[in-house]
């Protein structure tokens, strides 16, 4: 049920009605005049109550922080070196995994190079496989957040673990949840309770309410710092591309969510040959910005080598986002 | 099976290769020095025979003609007022039905005045309920080829059977397969026989090898005057989108076909306001043009009103879909 | 709009319904007392009209003639040597293709012996690729009917084509519409125009609704002999199995439809070791029948060689299915 | 790389070989005569080491515990009150949540009576939006293993958080990871350091390769008492069931590996009169049991009302099962 009142309202009388439905076991958020009370259609105001009301509207939103209808601005989310959403455009780029104190380095400095204002790079891996590479852990932690500093980046970095979360807390500015992780709620819940600024990625088959849903449960702790990445989906289609990047998911969530929203081309088609076209997709889209992988010698990476673009082809690729950016840059909506 | 011949061979040499192919019911195909028979892996060559090979690859691909292994050149397509393929841009906008003599007037006008050299307009409808609207038929492909001279423009529009080839081609300048025939070969080989261009739409769980085998059909009738259509693919994911978008499919199919490959976004989402963005990521991803629905009336339009762009949204898109073009025209390969 | 008439009705009553609404380019279907009005939700009513009416439901059918709320009991196929639907199990067997007059009268005996009443066999067969076996043609129907004549079989074969059903039709007692064919109206109504049985094969990516709104078409021409049949979806898995067999569309559509629903597992699965895990999964959730592919040499099959069964496999597999029907028999709804 | 040596090996040459290879970083796996080494193809083997060997299949398997190769018999998980894989049939029935104390005892003796020896019930449920019911937590665990307690019955619930581990260990005797925590890696290796069986759930979205590769992450803490469960994956078809049941998964997963397989029919269909034929096509196709879930007021369930079996239809059910199964018995591999 979402509640507007009338502008004579007073805080009290808000109060009065919060207090009433939390009795009932309901949440409610309170955004200026409106009040959304979740789980409930019906209520039979007295009299009295309803003088104070406007209009109801008997519909139980099942995400309320990340609507766009209780918050009509963009959200911008605010790093030292970064700001990302609104009519800005922020590049991460990095490695997939962190391989070497050496590795790191001097991937940062090309990612600086092509304007990346984020260092990306995993120390904690989640691999389909138990037995493929899972990551330096801390050491890995250590080295990105050096690189970072060193060219004056951010930090962005998975974590898979809600263990790990305050580890990982430390060397880090951005907090990554992985596509495979999405509704893990318990993870969601430990990241809700920080105030660092969290990427939530969209899982493979996760529809855009159910990304929604989940960026609530990270709201829901008091964290509303929250990035929300396309990076394709599972469908039929998988001989050429790895997922299906469904580039529309951008303005989509853009009507419903004031949340930034960036694309992964990366693990979207998962081929290096493509991931210059789909990022100028994900670009003209209106996307706030993308991650990307890239490595020196895909050949060797240790995960995930195909889909990484060597630093010459990511240095072409950023310069055209980069022109399409300003192409872009008088349109109004 | 892919022979590469030396370059001392001689016609005569490669004529007698495919006599032999043809007597085991094998279809050959030659490509200067290269010959693909279809569907054969191994023969046992003659030592005389083998002095004339340089290479043998024992591979059956399944389609050739589409392939760009055989022609690696860009095709294109020339109409009496477009051109299509290569570096060049084509828009095709109409409304989804020729509704009446008036209307497709208005909009071929509108379409024009949007940089569009092709007006679009279904004739034959197909409709997934026999009680919807079904087209007004030879009268509608009237309406359309008068609108379409009036303007200086060419004309597409969808032909469904097999027994209406010959009257539609007497109308338009390029025929439409409609994604739910993509696989409908008795069709397929109706538009192979003629040489009219045909534009062939994805079907909506087509692989991209499906679309291409598909192409096949009509190219093996002597026809390869080709144009493939992204148009959104069925997924889980239809609740804000009729279809998923699958904009890395441009990329994707110009690494393996020769033929022009445009984008269609207004089926791919399905929804008007979702249009132009879907626009801009298929023009920044390389498509060779766009098909697009637009109306003056949406909410009156006698079939997909939802999807169809108002005229002043669509003077609006192809402007900016212009100005990325020219961003992009810059972009070396 | 579904309009109940009271018991009192006259014939004369809801003729003048009709043509009132006939007149309205409004197509209209009577059951008894109840009239579905397509595509049409409000009517202003006289007092006189409405006096004749019990209740009126406004909702639009998409589709009608296939519909159980209008023909609550199973609809029944009958012909010379078979029943379909309601209480009855139906074998269709034989192989995906005619490949010459001995190979099909052997596999005819085979078929036969394991309890099939209908043979299967195509003569027209459509392939992916144009260069592969596209079947014998009117050739390989002649064999067919001659096969199954000498084992008091029915025939069931593919028809591709709108111009082929006037040949098809000759050979055949049962016509089947491929699932590439599914919305290829042009062929659906060719189908319609004929009293001949019809079994419509659900398409790669056709939702139950699709599939029925198919249906439609046919029984929109006057034939309503309609079988469906479950074949396998298009999902993110074929890894293991060529398409994913949807087993729960059996009683899906059982509740939506009175037409005879049967599952085919050998193109749900295509690899011969599944088929009957499949068939016994189709039987156990109330199939109608099975249509499945049996050969002698599948390695030396022309076509879909890896998902026929081999002779000893289908009896088997036949002699188990029994038993599970037998078990089956007395459960009541 | 697999090895598979000569009969005349001793334990100490294949331990020599399995040090070398852990040198490498290589996880070695040994059955028998055959030895799995992890993520190696090639190795330049010493003459008189290759004197051991008999043969090298070249190729790295991703699973290796799971995979039925290595471990050809049926794997048989054993509780107190039941067992599950190889010949027998287990079913586990309950409520999709404990509701109360008094809920669930009754629920018990219903499943009891229906003939399930494993109690089910969530005490912590993942939800899609925060604001639903998340469980009673420990409470809940303790009224459910009390009510398994009383009917003689094992306990099945699910752990969604790595802390809860210990929590959950102390009242089930297995513990299910839900489709969504199917690859939540962390969760996976904290149950794999237990030794209390496991029920994985296939994800939403999983290949079969996908949920096999998952199981590992359990096996390879250990613990190989593993039970996988399809419980439906999501596909282009959700408006008459909430999932796409994948029946063939079955067989499928019984030929790659020898953990036993049960079938979800609730989850799968998501709608109570779909429950029954679902459960039937899983019994047929050769599943080692079902979990369902039941209620005794579905509309005034605190979660999955919709898809939960009344007590009648349940024990109508589940007789019905047991004829199945009857009918089956005789059938041999």
């Amino acid at each position: 049920m979402i509640i507007t009142f009338k502008q004579t309202v007073t805080p009290e009388i808000k109060h009065a009605f919060q207090t009433k439905f939390n009795q009932l076991h309901k949440q409610v958020f309170i955004f200026g005049l409106r009040m959304a009370v979740v789980g409930l259609d019906h209520y039979p105001f007295s009299d009295q109550e309803a003088e104070a009301i406007d209009q109801i509207i008997a519909e139980t939103p099942s995400y309320v922080q990340a609507s766009r209808r209780f918050h009509p601005e963009d959200s911008v989310i605010k790093l030292p070196h970064s700001e990302i959403g609104a009519k800005t455009f922020t590049i991460m780029a990095g490695p997939c995994s962190v391989e070497s104190e050496d590795h790191i380095r001097r991937m940062a400095e090309v990612a600086h190079q092509g304007g990346a204002s984020i260092l990306r790079g995993g120390a904690f891996k989640p691999r389909t496989s138990p037995y493929s590479f899972q990551g330096l852990g801390e050491e890995g932690l250590r080295y990105l957040r050096k690189a970072a500093d060193e060219n004056g980046m951010d930090v962005i970095t998975e974590v898979m673990d809600e263990s790990h979360v305050p580890l990982v807390a430390e060397y880090t500015d951005v907090m990554q949840i992985g596509a495979r992780n999405m509704q893990n709620f318990s993870l969601l819940k430990a990241v809700g309770k920080t105030r660092i600024p969290v990427a939530l990625k969209r899982g493979m088959s996760a529809s855009i309410d159910d990304l929604l849903n989940a960026s609530e449960y990270i709201a829901s702790g008091g964290n509303t710092n929250i990035i929300l990445i396309e990076r394709g989906i599972r469908t039929f289609d998988h001989q050429y591309t790895r997922n299906t990047f469904d580039v529309a998911a951008v303005p989509v969530l853009q009507k419903l969510t004031h949340y930034p929203v960036i694309v992964d081309p990366s693990h979207a088609v998962g081929a290096w040959d493509l991931v210059a076209p789909a990022a100028y997709a994900g670009t003209a889209a209106g996307a706030s910005g993308m991650i990307v992988e890239i490595h020196d010698h895909p050949e060797k990476a240790m995960s995930d080598g195909p889909q990484a673009l060597k630093p010459d082809t990511y240095l072409t690729m950023t310069k055209r986002v980069a022109a399409l950016r300003q192409c872009m840059a008088t349109w109004e909506d």
